[in-house]
């Protein structure tokens, strides 16, 4: 069972299709029970959000295969971001801006406002080679 | 709620600390139901792999902070890759070596053999700047 942690805050109506292109700023605002689980988390770093899919529709068969957006066939979900998953789980890596009284200031968001997050983790590269 | 899509198999008995210094290689084979989304998958390319921490025991409040191995004090859970999260969902950036049949061999491994996949992405880095 997935509990939310928190939400998502920002006030732009249109979102970024994807993380790795967004600039948009926003707060993860987390709730109070689990604030204490922020300590360590600094300014400057990338940061995993993991967070749900709140309003897509229930996975089928016929979403096995999607079209991404500006793409001209459809792909295998799992070489997609769709948000119609058949766990509806989102990722974004966000960089942190400031954290201050169990509000994550970052940039770098791709959901919507009042999406629920569900883990924040470091961010590790895979090193080459 | 999480449906498994299918399982991580290997043979290692000893599993590395974090996939950015992985090179354990295996399989996820994805459950047949599923298999068709994996239309598009590219050897060479990075896939991000959500699965659970099956093993781990549930989150209470005295797991908000802790040791990660090699560190000398307590960090806030959001700081860690500790497997005792509020949702235990883990996340590992793998390279894809061949795609056939329902199963993905990969490089970078490291989650126990028999973990439960929970999802398949493509990873895009977050370009800088």
């Amino acid at each position: 069972m997935l509990i939310p942690i928190g939400v998502v805050r920002h006030d732009a109506s249109d979102v970024p299709r994807h993380c790795s292109i967004s600039e948009l700023e926003g707060e993860l605002v987390i709730d109070e029970a689990y604030r204490p689980g922020l300590d360590d988390l600094e300014p400057g770093q990338e940061l995993v959000v993991l967070w749900q899919f709140h309003l897509s529709p229930p996975f089928t068969k016929e979403h096995l295969h999607q079209t991404p957006p500006n793409q001209d066939r459809p792909k295998g979900v799992f070489a997609t971001c769709s948000p119609v998953r058949p766990n509806p789980i989102g990722l974004s890596v966000v960089e942190v801006l400031a954290v201050e009284d169990g509000v994550v200031r970052v940039r770098g968001l791709d959901m919507y406002d009042g999406t629920p997050i569900l883990d924040l983790k470091p961010h590790k590269a895979r090193s080459s080679g």
